[in-house]
């Protein structure tokens, strides 16, 4: 459920009509500021001696928000408001990813190839020799991306469908950054043995198996059920992937400031399917117990029997040098709770539980929020690396080996590499290949002998 | 099972380098087809004064056939064969379909309208008014198409990975056809309880529910129990979607030759899937019942409940006007067994229960096999216009609606039109989407409120 005193952001674009006039362009600026918008984008839409046109993109919390805005532009002469477009629902009509053929199809040769009669030679091939599946069918670039729809971004149990857009969006990442498949799956079920048996069920299409925004604590157990029903790697994205990324994160903050991670003191806020995760990626990084505290008795057990220590809130603030915070709660941690030269990460989304300006100001040595900490950094490398090597599972060090990466690709005085950059996602799957192949989990031979099948079957010369 | 006296077919690519000279190419022509080669397309692919370089599109039967063709083409001095291509299985390569965003993913803005934080907004509208799903996601225009691998073509139970190049291929037609995204489904089950709860359990993310190659008689209770469970159209492409297509063509024979199908005697051999679909959709057509024959009791029975009449084959070749076999033996009907005047459709892929040729040499008024009679004209239409009237369910009247519109669409002298024609596709849609509306089985109110949703929120004027 959405939780009380987070305030939902949205974004509007704003076309102004400004005379052509230094000085009219701030005055738009410094009155949507003033009143509570957060400006993005500003694109040039068309200029003349008189006028410029322009579209701005603003974030907002609320619709009076936006009204206040309005009105208060209304009273600068020398602009004019000609529209306010919600530019995030349209760039959502028809769905943000769609099936696209990979051949051509215009002939009836084309249609004999990708269809009848070819069709039914490789279908033949493929029963005498399951191995081939891998390289003539899309089931070995194919991840299933799975939920429930029980923890939909920080937001709660919205349900699937109303999940969907996120869904799309992870798949239009994954084929965007690293040009995979991914197939949104949306479960009419929260029981976990149903949902296991349904994602084993239809488990023969995709290579990897991503769980996303399912619930805690009732994710866990679903992950541990699909694992064993299944053989391809299954994940939980907001667990094992956001956790790759907080580590890296951290160790940077780290780097940054000259501290060995080995030596501080960790508190982790909030044991949900994210901050268990990150405590036990943490334990198992330094050999060290991390504190945790939840309101939830259940989850305090499950950190305690991963090698964590209980604790509340304050003794958290009190004691610890590095405080992460994964609660859903919007400002629960105040600034006076703060001690000087703690590390926090308010990670918490839409909103944090602490703005991290204001937890520096308080003292903080490094402040983030869940907007800079981008778990985009992880799954589509991780995917793109475990399809690589054929992996028939995931382990624990390929997430390590994904945070090792990121921490080396990261500019100097950063926290994160950009989510964009092809390059970082390209690394990270290399990395997690690579521990695919040392722990003998990849099946690189009988992709091997397929590729060289292929040149045998497709070309053979002819004395 | 593969039948005993099938033949596999498959195509190669001859590669051949011919002397610039009249009577080369006729003569590499003649050669390939006197060894049973059957000519495909003839590309031009460079030419000089003395040489003419051609690639040849061959469908063979064995490769004992593609030895004798290469070696008598080593007999013709003016003509050298420089390669053997295996194209079909070149074009399978990585798959046949791909996953692709349908917006731009470059900047961070790009990043805040289809990932975080943009997409919250959307998630919490659609979780406030979930009509909205079909506007703001891809499900609206996505169709599961569903196997368990148990009746891959004609080919039998491959099982659903080796199954996986008919499905992509169905999805890529759907893709370019209509603009569909067919999502491959493949089950790891055959028991129909199973396959059914499955089904509905993902059924969240999907316009329609498509089964294909389910093998008979399994399919029916499928069928049976995927409609019970959800709230959207299920249908079975090789029961109504073969049958649709199969009807229209025998209408166009009967316009070709001036009979009233009301007045025909129709015999139906093999009442597999195909078969009971087809006898059932002609019962309806006709008002009179169609013989049946099958080598299952149970098959023979389901006929008889749904108003045919038992009968054997040669019972059928004996009194029927008009004979279609679906049995999946090849050379089942003798060309004795042909009586004159009679209308042979032998349908049974990839080799027919007898060849049209011999059939209508045989004294057969009109004759055809599977590979003129291609379900392909179904299917994406019917799958168009049941998301584009967003319906609740298919029913007979739908596939009905098919068949005529295909009628009204052959040339004359023609069974079928054209199956790449797209125009063809959006008029079954269109009839499809007709019959919806005119069955109150159309959620087109919603939908309109949907689309006036759109024009207010995405851009509305500011005084």
């Amino acid at each position: 459920m959405a939780r009380q005193g987070q305030k939902p952001q949205f974004v509007r674009t704003i076309q102004v009509r400004n005379e052509n006039r230094v000085g009219v362009l701030a005055s738009v600026i410094g009155t949507i500021s003033d009143n509570g918008g957060d400006i993005g984008d500003i694109r040039l839409v068309s200029q003349s001696p008189r006028w410029v046109v322009r579209d701005i993109d603003v974030t907002l919390e609320s619709l009076e928000q936006l009204d206040n805005v309005l009105t208060n532009l209304h009273a600068i002469h020398e602009s004019r408001v000609l529209e306010v477009r919600d530019e995030v629902l349209a760039a959502h009509v028809g769905g943000k990813i769609r099936i696209q053929p990979t051949r051509p199809l215009t002939s009836i040769a084309d249609l004999g190839r990708i269809y009848t009669p070819g069709v039914g030679q490789v279908c033949r091939h493929l029963h005498e020799d399951p191995s081939a599946v891998d390289l003539y069918t899309m089931i070995g670039n194919t991840v299933a991306i799975v939920t429930d729809g029980t923890a939909i971004l920080g937001l709660g149990n919205l349900g699937p469908q109303a999940g969907m857009p996120v869904m799309e969006g992870k798949s239009a990442l994954l084929a965007h950054l690293v040009g995979i498949n991914g197939i949104p799956i949306l479960l009419r079920t929260t029981d976990p043995e149903e949902i296991a048996q349904t994602v084993a069920n239809i488990s023969p299409a995709y290579g990897v198996i991503q769980l996303e925004d399912i619930a805690s604590p009732h994710c866990f157990e679903v992950e541990e059920l699909v694992k064993e029903r299944v053989d391809i790697p299954v994940f939980h994205d907001d667990q094992q992937g956001t956790a790759a990324v907080v580590v890296a994160a951290l160790l940077n903050a780290c780097k940054v400031k000259g501290l060995d991670i080995r030596k501080q003191k960790i508190g982790q806020i909030g044991l949900g399917a994210a901050g268990l995760a990150i405590a036990k990626a943490l334990i198992l990084l330094t050999g060290s117990p991390v504190l945790g505290a939840d309101l939830q008795p259940d989850a305090v057990a499950r950190l305690v029997k991963g090698g964590g220590q209980s604790a509340d809130i304050e003794q958290i603030m009190g004691v610890c040098d590095v405080v992460i915070a994964t609660t859903g709660a919007a400002n629960l941690i105040k600034p006076a709770m703060i001690r000087r030269g703690q590390i926090i990460f308010a990670l918490s989304n839409p909103r944090p539980e602490i703005d991290p300006d204001e937890a520096e100001k308080a003292g903080a040595l490094v402040a983030a929020s869940g907007s800079s900490i981008n778990n985009l950094l992880c799954y589509p490398g991780v995917c793109r690396g475990l399809l690589d090597a054929r992996a028939t599972r995931a382990i624990p060090e390929m997430f390590q080996a994904a945070s090792e990466t990121l921490v080396d690709l990261t500019d100097e005085g950063s926290l994160l590499p950009g989510a964009l950059d092809k390059h970082v996602h390209a690394a990270v799957a290399a990395a997690v290949a690579r521990v695919a192949l040392e722990h003998g989990l990849a099946r690189r031979e009988a992709d091997m002998v397929v590729m060289r099948e292929l040149a045998e079957a497709t070309a053979f010369g002819v004395p």
